[in-house]
């Protein structure tokens, strides 16, 4: 109940982030909408792929879609006044990294992965959908760019799996990574963490 | 046998979509084949993956590969003179959208999965071959950026799913609405259907 | 045991590509670590994915992931002094190319695919890997772009199927055909061996 609730606000964070990136690059709306879509979707789809679960559970009911692709909407209709909400984006950025890593993991771990495995399409699964809307608007992931971001979605991960491994019931245990991926984040970004560059004749 | 024919009409209109927009990002013969191979197996490789049929099915016999690579070797020499031809490479671009979204559904349904993932498959495989042309070679998506384009493959889709619905024989429904999306995006071309961009700041 | 040692040979020589085209596009270690993994892993995911092996192997057991993650941060560490050895670099490249397209066919047969399939399968795995890097540090791939890549890959994994055919034990027709993998490459890369490319007013 809890998780089914984090998950939905993971999809409208993942879906508002795709929808501004692409009205940003002056997309027309299908394809904010679509892009939209790809980003809230994409990383559970990933997921699913990984894990052998087909067709991916987000592709077989509706809500996914309509909360996605309304909230798309509501972006490419209202974003003059949520882009000037820099500060909730990148929250609600975060959140739905925590939600989707921590989530991810607790089903790999469901459909059978081992712990190992799990943690890894666990963040896979945070990541994946942002790369995907990166990739489609041409610009480097901020997974390569930004501070702590896989970081932050593998030490959400660990947590699920550590919890896992001590019986810990895992509704409470995923609110509580999702939150620590969420806090690691935000406080990246408020103290501007910056993980450092090579340097040499290339960078200098 | 029908569906067999188009089948094949649009893997040789999507390798030449492919081999072309290669010849012009200036790649040599092997590049532009191997784009051209992309282009016209990628939207069913994604599909087969989606539906967990593994090895996808045009990966396992040859004729797929002979007649795509194929077409990509007559581009490369000819493409001065296909080039010409403009509106008749955006048709066979239609043509393949169309025979791949409806085709796709009906595989999809084939496969066991549920009316509305069938059109959701269905439409990404239409769809999915272009965005890795344009990906391979740095462009943003066609179907981020041009009029009518999803939206049509998504509409062939749900003609082959009511058509399912109402136990109408399979291989007319998909050329029924194979045409369909044609027409559609035939229309939107002619026409030069545009969807609204968003306005603001960012965009003025 | 000889397949084995050559598989990390490849995995090395993937993430160490990897680490230094990202090093060379500034990204910070973690971004480093992400490339170099995702170029070393990338093919065997892509093989496993088409092959229907879920979760893919090199996503089950850590010694993969930290033999990759270690390469990339030596890279990262010491990589002026080994962009200088840039001769080095392309030979661990056609080694990774070479391991990776023959030891993907093998697996492939091994899985059951025909032996065409397995053909397809097994050079996908040698290119997947250096085609995500490309995409992620937003560069057209190299297999589009330079001599004799793709077509190397599939030389070997030509070979391979001919061995499996004659009933040849599989370790040393990989070992052999991995080589001949790398000695074209080494070939194309020291005559300089271009394929043409198109003429016509586009690319005059």
């Amino acid at each position: 109940m809890i998780l089914t609730a984090l998950e939905f606000l993971g999809l409208i964070a993942f879906a508002a982030s795709g929808a501004l990136a692409a009205v940003r690059s002056r997309l027309d709306v299908f394809g904010v909408v679509v892009v939209g879509l790809t980003t809230a979707l994409g990383g559970g789809v990933i997921r699913d792929v990984l894990l052998g679960i087909t067709p991916p559970t987000t592709l077989r009911t509706w809500p996914y879609l309509a909360v996605c692709g309304g909230t798309a909407l509501v972006v490419f209709v209202f974003h003059p006044q949520i882009a000037k909400l820099r500060r909730a984006v990148l929250l609600a950025d975060a959140l739905g990294l925590g939600v989707f890593a921590t989530a991810g993991t607790t089903i790999a771990l469901n459909a059978g992965a081992t712990p190992y495995a799990a943690c890894l399409i666990g963040m896979t699964t945070g990541i994946g959908g942002g790369a995907v809307r990166d990739l489609l608007l041409r610009e480097i992931p901020l997974v390569l760019r930004k501070e702590i971001y896989a970081v932050a979605a593998l030490a959400g991960a660990v947590l699920v799996v550590i919890g896992h491994a001590l019986r810990l019931p895992p509704g409470p245990v995923t609110v509580v990574a999702a939150a620590v991926v969420v806090g690691v984040r935000m406080l990246a970004l408020w103290r501007r963490w910056n993980a450092p560059v090579a340097k040499g004749p290339e960078t200098g």
